[in-house]
């Protein structure tokens, strides 16, 4: 997977003399014991990652501790090429040095990607901007990995995923409620903030397999169009209305949000922003507007952003995740909400329960690694433990954040007086 | 007031012939009857005002309906000198010649400023942008009288405050609670969404009569420091901590806002970021950065701003309403909240809840307004009439907004689960 044409000449040269020890507890105090290229290859790494709680072990039995305090996991480096890979391109090769097997960590990945983060302060701190590379970055390339992957099927995401399938941040309306109930509670929750009432139009941008369509139709009467592109999941949802007696209510719609008109009195998106990209974010705002009834229009916004703007890395966003970008709240409201003159109502941060939902499907899909590894093979149950793990650790560690805005057309005074309660009724 | 010399030549030079007639109903249906300069001038307010269901009428008698349908009001211009002041450049006349008397308002004032927004569709429509001057431009005009006469003294305030001084939007649990009521519920709002815990400090920047950060010491044993640059309303909240023996639980301090500096484990801001100014927001971002704990820090700014931004006429920003700027979300979160890394967990807008708050003020306003005259005179009333008016106009069009934001350290993870709930108790 690494075709890096430097890396090539470490990864196949025999490593230096004084790496060949066997394990010495006395010398494995000290990194100083390496030396030569890799002295200098774990030296940019200590740099990087200054007192995380994590030690290195080297593929000849050399231990490098990074800090003097306990350890959460130790991280191991098979081969030299390896090292070279994630000492001085972290950001673009540490994910396939994982998943490929080159790079094993042994203890608690979550608590190695979430621990540098946890005592840090105001602003982009040092431990957290180390920690980018193994919780920012890991977090959109593998989520890339999604999108490359998008053909693995209904049955892949069935393994894991709760029964409806969603596959976008729950609402918990009790830390210990299950993911279903969580997966209802939001979409009741989305619909409480919308206001729905019974004979109004719904336009969904990005529907996935249809789940929170078919439940505004069936508990708010209301008619909903439904656009994805993924034919697969349209499909599904629409087998799903037919099955429900819904089908009359909800169209599922194979085709670009783009060819979203209106008039409607309600548009929703859940989990599509982040991938729109930031020049779609105009697009986008037009198409809100056009969308939207001129009077009563009406939408929520559900997207994963950040506390500031930060472009992915280039190779990622060439890549891997082509043209994804998780926005700020300013670049919303700057680029979509305030030229369509649309008014913010509500925003919710709900980055906690984007970690509680992580944590599920992460333990989920271990649960069903077995399967998922005869399906797939190894380096796609590395991948994607990787990529469920840095999510949760980037999530938990207030790296990404996940944003709810309610908006309206500006002079809409038909709205609820005070907030609904976000208490712990679910309604299934 | 008005020394704008093109002005006073028409104001002191008799109308033309063509404005002497007796009141004639045939005639008066149509405007074309005036002809001359005045004629000229009614055309430009037509053409802002548009189909407004307003009727004018002239010094003589003159009737000139604006639209063919039912009408709210009637603007009685009482000279051709406010005819011209208000045709040629209302957002810097129009409440003067009002407050003077030279133009009244007969009918329904906060219909006259409400109506022409009612069909308003999205972005600035025309009737949006022609009611700026009676709306959005009055009220920041006539804000600006607020500061003009701060050395009113409390006397005049509690006429028509709620029983505890209160000079910001309250929040209604119900449409009709009562004013008192919903002033401690903005308080109880405010502390739950801040989640206060027992022993905490508090810093205020900008805490009016001081009746927040009693509250906060009261309900939730926390430790305030309150900061106010008026020397009364520092003194009268002194007085009132010592009567409640609250005087070891709350410092209040007359100084500045920029001399605050920490930690604190909470920053609260109760309508003071809109006279902060655009160009202090960075200032002001520093500011929240420095007085906060770098872990458990968070805080709430509450502050009047807008859909999109807008500078306030130039004359009243330098005259009368110096430095004052009701921001857009987009511009709190990118000059302010950004920069300091903070991470915004919630926003609500209660604009509506501005509006009802307006129209209790008004209510009693009218009511004591026998007493008011009295105490400073009929312009001195009349001003104050349309700034309340035209306030609650502002925000019951959706002309400004009420945004209340919650923030929190990037890193902070003990925080509320879920919302609290938006019911109706009231805790005293």
């Amino acid at each position: 997977m690494d075709t890096h044409p430097s890396s090539s000449v470490l990864r196949d040269s025999p490593a230096p003399d004084g790496l060949r020890c066997a394990p010495d507890p006395s010398r494995a105090l000290s990194w100083r014991a390496v030396s030569g290229i890799e002295d200098w290859l774990i030296g940019r790494i200590r740099r990087r990652l200054g007192e995380a709680p994590v030690r290195l072990v080297l593929w000849n039995g050399t231990e490098i501790p990074l800090s003097t305090g306990p350890v959460v996991a130790t991280v191991v480096i098979h081969n030299a090429g390896a090292l070279w890979d994630i000492a001085v391109d972290p950001d673009r090769r540490f994910g396939d040095a994982y998943s490929s097997g080159r790079v094993d960590v042994e203890g608690d990945l979550l608590a190695l990607l979430d621990s540098a983060s946890a005592g840090g302060s105001s602003g982009p701190s040092r431990a957290r901007l180390v920690f980018r590379w193994l919780a920012g970055n890991t977090f959109s390339r593998s989520r890339a990995n999604v999108h490359h992957h998008y053909d693995i099927g209904n049955d892949f995401y069935r393994l894991w995923l709760d029964d409806q399938l969603v596959y976008t941040c729950a609402y918990f309306p009790t830390p210990d409620a299950t993911l279903e109930d969580a997966q209802v509670a939001k979409m009741r929750h989305v619909c409480r903030k919308l206001a729905l009432t019974s004979g109004e139009t719904v336009v969904e941008a990005g529907c996935g397999w249809g789940a929170l369509a078919l439940y505004m139709a069936r508990h708010y009467g209301v008619r909903v169009k439904a656009f994805n592109i993924s034919h697969e999941q349209i499909e599904y949802a629409r087998r799903r209305a037919a099955e429900e007696g819904l089908s009359a209510h909800v169209d599922f719609i194979e085709d670009d949000y783009r060819n979203i008109r209106g008039p409607y009195d309600v548009f929703v998106s859940i989990g599509m922003l982040e991938h729109v990209g930031r020049e779609f974010h105009e697009t986008f705002g037009r198409i809100i507007d056009r969308a939207l009834d001129p009077r009563r229009g009406r939408g929520l916004l559900h997207f994963i952003g950040r506390n500031q703007p930060a472009l992915l890395n280039a190779w990622i966003r060439a890549r891997i995740f082509p043209g994804g970008y998780p926005p700020t709240l300013h670049e919303v409201c700057e680029s979509i909400l305030e030229p369509a003159g649309l008014s913010i109502l509500d925003v919710e941060n709900l980055r906690l329960h984007y970690a509680k939902t992580l944590d599920h499907w992460r333990r989920r899909f271990e649960r069903a690694s077995d399967r998922i590894r005869a399906m797939f093979g190894e380096p796609f149950v590395r991948a994607w433990r990787l990529y469920l793990t840095g999510s949760e650790a980037a999530f938990h560690t207030g790296w990404m954040q996940l944003f709810q805005i309610t908006f309206a057309r500006g002079t809409l005074n038909d709205l609820p007086w005070v907030r609904p309660d976000g208490g712990p009724a679910v309604m299934r």
